[in-house]
């Protein structure tokens, strides 16, 4: 069932690096996945700003399981590369990122994810992305 | 000095985010800048390798960085952009980085980072980014 | 005038390069620019699709006037960086590009560029772009 | 043999949209490829450089075919996506494209160039790209 799948996904998401930076799911669909974060003094940079790698980190991963959601279970993602563009110093208290699948092949599925700053209900765009994932089996994987 | 722009400079890199996810300072010189980081548990993603978020964080960190070293100490580093290839799943348990500046303008600098696994003397290239810096006097940073 | 300045760009676009290339203006506003190209044989690469290099080339000059849409008479326009998607091989007859600035500053403009096969009312989209555009002075120009 | 593979991918480069544009090859080698381009008035934008178009077709046009030079005759490279930066206005009246793979796989061939502009014994860095290629076998590309 689809719903399971997404379920499944929903869990595994928040493991390893991404748990620890703190990113949470809040919504899953059919190409599409979104996530958030509550900023913590840890995640700022020299300057007070959030740090470039957490921004890019939900970016990447959030849109990785963008890609999840349109393969089978024998499947998983891995990224290929990415672009992101930083629009603005990124100050507030949260971010909230939204992911969505752009083009699916076979072998490469490209997405793009929106990274925003929110503080109640001002939100501004601080990151933009345009990513390649890659469909690998399962089993080669754990071979590999 | 140089070289008391240069100790600045490694002791401001650790701190925040790239701190708290364990990255060193190797070397700093003019326009290069290196970082190590020892894979813990916390840095891997669903399938057991480093999570790209962090292979960026080191190759972003480390080449701002690079390009701090070109600047005066008036001046600040914001990255724009960057694009990286991760070429190879990482499952060693060291990371280095090597970050340099290639060219380098008034206003925007433009490096590039390779971020290696190491396993002893072996290492392999996992990752590849090629990133645009923005040059931002300090005082200006503050006020915004 | 708003409008005399759009005329003015309409008429720009089309010189040099993408004119050679057979690149036209469909539409211009505040932010946003489009262009059209019907594909020729010398448009295609070795195996009869249309050449990455032009689906680039309309999406770099065609994002590039979108940005010119947004300053002033006094300013130039430069490419800093961008990045393509490929999304699909473009066999078609027609290509049309749609190019939007998604975020502004004073300095630099960071825009999106999608562009599509069409064959009568089908359309498929073959290649998306996310660029950075540099605001220069005029004069700064022509004096380097 | 190598060489034969070598002469008919040195015919085979220029033909179609690169050729309508002059570019010619200068070197071919095991993962290596090297092109040039006299500059004339149809390759320049509204401001007397270069068209970024031009440099990004060279880019990426020569490194598809580096990517060439590790597979077999029974396959084909397409570009699946790259990202380009242009450091400085191009003006004088040669370009030099270097292209070269830089990590190889089943797949994905990640691949780099650097476009320079010359003039006599003087050479600038203009452009520098990083790109990912796909290995598609010849026999689907014809039925696609």
């Amino acid at each position: 069932m689809k719903q399971g799948w997404y379920d499944h996904l929903q869990q595994e998401f928040a493991q390893g690096f991404p748990a620890d930076c703190g990113i949470e799911v809040t919504r899953v669909d059919h190409g599409v996945f979104q996530s958030r974060l509550i900023v913590e003094a840890r995640h700022r940079q020299q300057d007070g700003f959030v740090h470039a790698g957490v921004i890019a980190t939900m970016a990447d991963h959030t849109a990785g399981y963008a890609a999840y959601t349109t393969v089978s279970e024998q499947e998983r993602i891995l990224t290929v590369e990415y672009k992101i563009n930083f629009l603005k110093p990124a100050a507030w208290a949260e971010l909230v990122c939204r992911s969505a699948v752009i083009a699916g092949g076979r072998t490469l599925i490209v997405t793009e994810s929106e990274v925003a700053a929110r503080r109640g209900d001002e939100e501004k765009i601080v990151g933009k992305a345009q990513l390649t994932m890659m469909v690998v089996p399962a089993a080669k994987l754990r071979s590999g």
